[in-house]
């Protein structure tokens, strides 16, 4: 057990960073791989507890492989091109439910165990997410054509956390199903964030991909592009990367891509003076 | 075509009827049977309209054909007992996955090509419907212990039209599956609303089940109970007048059945002189 | 009588006017000869129309056969030139009792009959319009100097409906009578009003004045002030014009000059897809 | 001229009546008899002192010479029964016009001379003033059935100076010419005020009517009552006593019945040790 | 140096403290024995580290060494009855510019190092504690006669931290010393304060005063009652346990003996689980 | 005694001013020599009289003869350096227990007799003044490198009087003493005041300093910047006349330079038309 004189000096040294944080809104990418239950339980107590010391959170997540496993459960099999799902009106039925009914659910479920703090939103909601279809052949997969956040707001201003499904719709109400990544950069853009983080299972962006070793710990936005552009960020991380860049460059003033898998990864790259991951810069 | 003199008498005849509800809270339970797409488009256009005209609508919707269309799909069979569907953690999981991910956002997606005006809940957000199991047999099946309406009066009050899935949780964040028609008479009295209205498949109560002329235009909610006690009231019709009953005996103002069948049931209820249904009073 | 379905169309084509004008200021000028004791109450009731479905109206109001009419009676007098009442000390006197005192009170009356809403104003009240005189041989014939829309502003923010009497004083208090399509201009585009609508008894401006069935649906601004221009307007439809070119260039949305004959009118013109007069757009 | 010594006494004097009155709503009754041009000019000046150093005043006037006048002019002539005019509809016309149109214009022009402070308003506006028929013979002689006293709060709050006619209306809009010493009293009893002034004629109440060096400087409101019923209060003085037994009695901490012929004679009541005329207290 | 996962241990053991003391008002009770310098800057970072969590706290202190010091070094003698000094009018000059311009400064000056949120008050400061002598003897030793917490919720309500040093006033303006202990107990009351901590020299109420090791953890405030009748607490701590027993029995949910000689006691017993010293209960 | 007339009369010179005045700041500097007793009594009550007429009067005063005096019974020396007394950490602690815990208490005393609304200030409160050393050699004689007036806009809109200490505190914390007269004008500018008024031992600002009747009544700024420059002002009146010249640069509208000696020298200076001492303009 940690003394009582290591007690005080921890919760001393997050004072500078609770005070520099309080009032400013903080948008978390929670994603799809780490939706087990007792990481949902964990990342929950994390969001609870920046919301109660005054940080105003915002969560966004996706839902890729439980979205899979119902298409797979139904029967309905999937094409890929580019490694998006070709997405018809019936798999987009099963994608709205999966992400709406069930991940935006057991995230706010997990959160309300500590009071009535969380919101689920999907971003049909109050017009928050307009969208525009990515391709023609990708049928209803969508990309962010307008954010509008005063749901956000007014929810932020009545001190709840708005956890939000990234689904979308068009000027007609045809419904998207949209890369989470891209969502929470454009969220956290409208919302002119402190912060954006994006809660990855790697433990950053690496100067060279193959070696987990070349983890960079901060970087500004302008050599993160450069990064991205000579090819060297691959697969997932690639949309988190360009999130990141167009974030910053909107005006959030940090993004992070931290290593989800590490417990209370959040807490320790907010409250302490090491801090964890990659920090994007201005 | 209508007459411009006849345009304006309508529009004069319905001034008194805006004026008086300017303000209102009324609540509306929309019913399962009645979600084809075309049906769903017509009441999202009523319900903007009386959101139009400073009324404060909240719908509160079920779905239980369209969970059972889930579970045939999976190849899920459920057991009935006492009419109602014995409910494990996966049928759960359907059930909360159509309610909250498939027909609220219908509803939700159909009132939001008005303008950004419907947000959609669970009864898990905020903690707003408190759940205790209905009975040990029936596993998921809930009933509503207690209803704290603080978001939908931060939502009423940001001039938004709430939604509600009706799905709870208990203290421990275990989600229940709850009968519609319950809830919504739950949310009218907390809300302390000027009216109640169910959209049916009937006419409204009936003095004699058989005989369809029999139909009640207005009575007490004293002489709605012993209706109900005299076994007089049949099938789904039952839930419906135990919720009028119970909501006019806890202050709200009038509860309406209407018959939903019949186009814009809703606007003729409540800005004509005629009216159309079954009115309950105290 | 309207069939329900009828009833139900001339409600649901209302909505979208309903809703684009809530909050929306809209200033009616109501003529001083349209003033007989039906027609006020039935113009009230339009007001309260408005009014209850959340639109703002400011009246303004003159009163010159009112005028003419008691002067008549005292014995006195009056010499005119272009048109104008040369206004005398005692003249002016007789002039504000009956616009202040008569016609404004009607009005109010008519309106508060249908709850507390209506407040009567003159130009006077809270240095609403500062005047100054029109030209010497006129005497106490006024022009409108300035507006100061503080105290309209106050009683809307209190959702009042004021009505105003068109007498204005100059800084020593001395007042003046003006002409009343002149204020209601003013006025408009002191508070940037969505519309102003004159209620005239001619059917709108016409392309030919001498031809009834020349009426000119819509027209832009910059159209009217040729026709203006060119001589094209006569008599009484001069000040209207007029007052709607500078109203529509200084901000006001859209002017409308219908004819106050057609009982509710401005219903008709507001809340149907028709409409009727003649509307001046930017 | 007084020296700077002297100066700055009276100031000091004055000092902790204005700090006990500020924010105090303070209803002065001006008299009928009092309203020519000077006078109404210098008692503009003390309300608008008064206004400015942070009180509330409220004014409610008469009009009666003025409307013999005109009812003279236009060979109108008149039934007194128990000293009331019997008023037909066209003698309230008349009276209407003369108290709304002239009368309270007066007033009103006179304040605004300096700064956009003073509203003129009827009983009709916003419903003030409810009256009844004061009896079957006198016509429209109105008595105050209610007073809501929200539009003079509203412009309270907005630091406006409400200047009342005493016209009322019944609830189907027909208009009662009501006692202005009457409806003094019943407004300063509905806003609690602090202080119900009436500038009368005459230096205060006289133990004996005769006598004018009896005027009594203090006494309560039963004793006054006394007075009353002793028939010791005469002519115009009956219901100036009455209007200050029954606010007293409502809760209004002090009524006064000043002489209206000494200049300034509010400022010398309420900002100096000595005060002048006849206090009523609870 | 403690690992991540302990570090995040603590964080989250926290957690369920800040969230319920969010918004808490806590009066702190700092002792003129702990006023040396790095204890004050200890002190101050301490209660800042409250109020960046959302907790409101109100220093009150004392300064009794600091003004025997000053007494001393000016030569003035001073008579003590049951303990208590003999204040003439020069002892109290010297005691208010030791308490208001040496110690109150130099606790405000440790706390503003870390931003604009401490203000220092003197219980003379708009009439915040109103003061009567204890007795005649003691001269100007004063007792509270009346707390007016109005401004100490002004700043509260304007983020700010009171630093109240404990002069009072009667009300002519005389200044009083009064004991600190008993203001501390006396300012928690009128706020309804969430708890009262006295940060004193030793470890806590004994059970036995001769025994350090029988510090008694936590009791009622009757219980602490009866120990303080029976003679069973001495000295200093006697003002401390009657503060407590008053401040619990006017509505402060807790009251705490804390050792003010453990760095950082105040963190450790309001943000973990183990706590220290003595909690009073109602 | 003045007659009921001349009383009316200087109350109503005093009306424009005290409705011009209204909501105004007005900073008023208090001089350390004129702080006997019944003098502090009288400067208080003129400032409560400004308050109580709606004035939002700012009070900053120093200390200088207070602080020798208490220096000698400390039997502490001082050296003085170009007028300015060189201050080390010992007599700055004096210094500070004068200002802050003496003659500030004094006058926020003398002006809480009349009711809760004087509250000391320091300079170090909520980080109002950043000091920096003035030189080297004086040690902590500060000059102003910033002033933050939010504690003061707060307590003014919360309706109270700051009354200022003129220590200023370095970012470190460390206090500093600074000129009073320094200090006013900052403070004046900081908070764009209508007035920044001295209270001095002298007629005002003279043309010929060695001629008592050479007092100039009014000058520009830039007048008074020439004399600075000409060496025509002398000793106390340098840094008043500089801070005037700096105060009406930096925004104020006007500033005073009156002889404190006449009785009420501030109230016959804004409320009577003759006004007295020195008025530095634009």
């Amino acid at each position: 057990m940690t003394a009582p004189t290591d007690r005080a000096a921890i919760l001393i040294e997050a004072l500078p960073y609770i005070r520099r944080f309080h009032g400013a809104t903080v948008v978390v990418k929670y994603g799809g791989n780490a939706l087990a239950g007792s990481e949902v339980a964990s990342f929950a107590e994390d969001v609870v507890l920046l919301h109660s010391v005054g940080i105003k959170p915002v969560v966004v997540h996706g839902g890729g492989p439980q979205i899979g496993e119902l298409l797979d459960r139904l029967g309905m099999q999937s094409e890929f091109r580019d490694g998006l799902r070709v997405t018809d009106a019936e798999t987009l039925d099963v994608a709205r439910m999966v992400l709406v009914g069930k991940v935006n659910r057991d995230i706010v479920s997990a959160m309300n165990v500590h009071g009535p703090i969380a919101v689920g939103l999907s971003g049909e909601d109050a017009k928050l997410i307009t969208a525009a279809p990515h391709s023609v052949e990708l049928g209803f997969v969508g990309t962010v054509l307008a954010v509008d956040p005063s749901i956000l707001r007014r929810l932020l201003a009545e001190d709840l956390v708005p956890v939000v499904a990234t689904i979308g719709a068009d000027e007609t109400g045809q419904a998207y199903n949209i890369n989470a990544d891209t969502v929470a950069g454009a969220i956290a853009a409208s919302l002119d964030a402190e912060k954006l983080v994006f809660l990855s299972d790697v433990e950053g962006v690496r100067e060279d991909p193959s070696d987990a070793s070349s983890c960079i710990r901060r970087l500004s936005a302008d050599r993160l592009a450069e990064l991205l552009e000579s090819g060297r960020a691959a697969g997932g991380m690639i949309p988190k990367a360009e999130a990141c860049v167009r974030a910053v460059r909107a005006g959030v003033r940090r993004a992070h891509i931290l290593d989800g898998r590490i417990e209370h990864a959040i807490l320790l790259e907010l409250f302490t003076d090491g801090g964890i991951g990659t920090m994007v810069m201005p």
